[in-house]
């Protein structure tokens, strides 16, 4: 499934280059362009609006062989709500671009839209508009969700500080474990002690109940949503910061089942949560002294666990202390051209 | 390139079927969901928010072949920004996905982002966020578009009433005429007496200017852009609006290139005015006597010609009425699913 591009530089530089080509200086109306989980454009009333695409593409995102239809249809939704999430937002609207192959089936499609909408109601969302086009080579779901949010409750990726705690929801790298086990054909039924790795893959969850909280807290500084790893993820919060962190390796929360299944695969449980991806948990920093008040606070609300994986330090970078030594794994998470990397 | 489905329903069933899984009764903000050209979202101050999206896939909407990589995204531009211009709106943001296979050069990409970028600035559009991807199979481009426009400006696809004329702007079926040139490897530079065929379908030109001055008016009932051919785009703004169409054909606006690239190859200019597909003008319905002011008022600001091709009737249906005789040519143009019909 990893096809390293070797005509193109990484999905970061493409971005880089892209970014660099605009017209410098701001445009009517727009608070926060490329650069975050969504476009920030402003509304009246102290409103903002949050825009955010994602694009899911069979080989690439997704395998058909074990990725069943309601399941692909809930995970197109729950990627995109997540960049909202991401922000503090509430995710109000869906557009859905959808680039069908001559051989799918209608039961099949069925079964996709069937998730798709279920997962949408689920998250509040309503299916405005869209695009049904032929893709002879293969299934693509591009979906755009809007949001909103108080203009005085986002949370963008800059904004953090030297040490403030950095903060991750749920565990890490169970989704890029699961997305190994359905690779090698392992069957997970529900039941399976590591079904809910497979889960992670197939049907991640959007945490926007966790972003409205941490939002309103008034306790957080900067926020973004784990998609291609804590390696990466974290590296693009401290660039925009202007913070560097280091990590604890003893601190990154691991789920016995992950641990169990890199044993017996012989995996470092570590490459799955720092570079694996596709966590969609929540990645946040706050000052060291909100630490209590803050896993008071979502505790009382019914979770998910927080851990505080580090801190910002006052440099650049991502460095990882494990076993005392100490490694730099800044972007060492997933590239959609490079492929994924080893820290 | 026409590749029948024959596993999968028309488009326009697939889309009816989508509509019919949603929530009965409307959301909170939302003015218009499915079945326009644009979702339209109720904002504060008297403005609507206008959001489309739409998808271009390699090998179905376009060939590298003969694709030069600036029009190819000038035209991901231009097929969205046709849209918002469909509902008399200001285009404001855009955001990209783009999929890229691995063999795509740099310097191809250079172009088609310079392009892309380009294409925007000529609309006002600022490009705000987006998803980069890999795409085994081929290049694709989702491009979505954030417009707005006053609630008493706003045009729909609903309005038309019986005896209304039925007008489109510019010519018709330059960009089916092209794209079949194009795909017969017909060199068209500039200066070739069919060039603005293959312009037609290479760099086709979003209508903003003429969907503002038409919305402005008070003179137009309904709208929509011409994307899919006149046979269906005409049956969508009639089935919306509760009313039927008679077409003449000896009204339609052929270019004088048309007729003669349709002699040439032994094809029916009609057929590609009908049913081609990708024209980009406005199709818009207007009450009889607010013919002659219209044309002044769109002549006076500098065009383009609008040509009054037919009117509304209180039956259902579109029917061409064609050296005396009459055919029922209804959703007789371009569908993903079944490709190109004859009428």
């Amino acid at each position: 499934m990893v096809n390293i591009m070797k005509s193109l530089p990484s999905e970061r530089s493409i971005i880089d280059d892209i970014r660099s080509r605009l017209p410098d200086g701001g445009a009517a109306g727009l608070v926060r362009g490329i650069g975050d989980d969504c476009a920030v454009l402003a509304r009246a009333g102290g409103l903002l609006e949050l825009a955010t695409t994602d694009t899911l593409v069979e080989g690439v995102h997704f395998d058909l062989a074990w990725h069943p239809a309601h399941l692909l249809g809930r995970k197109a939704v729950a990627v995109n709500v997540s960049d909202i999430a991401a922000m503090g937002g509430i995710p109000r609207f869906a557009l859905l671009a959808l680039g069908l192959p001559a051989t799918l089936a209608k039961a099949w499609l069925d079964d996709l839209l069937a998730g798709f909408i279920a997962a949408l109601a689920e998250y509040g969302v309503v299916l405005v508009g869209g695009d049904t086009v032929r893709s002879p080579a293969g299934l693509v779901l591009s979906v755009t969700v809007l949001g909103e949010v108080a203009a005085d409750e986002v949370l963008y990726r800059h904004g953090a500080s030297p040490g403030d705690g950095v903060w991750v929801s749920g565990c890490l790298g169970a989704a890029a474990a699961g997305l190994e086990l359905c690779r090698g054909g392992r069957a997970l039924p529900a039941g399976h002690p590591w079904a809910p790795l497979g889960r992670a893959h197939l049907d991640p969850v959007a945490q926007v109940r966790l972003g409205r909280l941490l939002a309103t807290s008034g306790m957080v500084r900067a926020m973004m949503d784990l998609s291609d790893g804590l390696a990466t993820d974290l590296a693009h919060l401290c660039k925009e910061s202007g913070v560097g962190a280091e990590v604890d390796a003893a601190c990154l929360p691991l789920a016995d089942e992950l641990r169990q299944a890199a044993r017996e695969l012989g995996r470092d449980p570590l490459d799955w949560a720092l570079a694996g991806g596709e966590d969609y948990g929540l990645l946040f920093a706050a000052p060291a002294d909100a630490a209590e008040k803050l896993v008071r606070l979502v505790a009382e609300a019914g979770g998910p666990v927080i851990s505080r994986v580090g801190y910002c330090t006052a440099g650049s970078g991502v460095v990882l202390v494990h076993q005392g030594r100490e490694r730099h794994i800044a972007y060492q998470g997933y590239d959609h051209f490079t492929g994924p990397a080893r820290p």
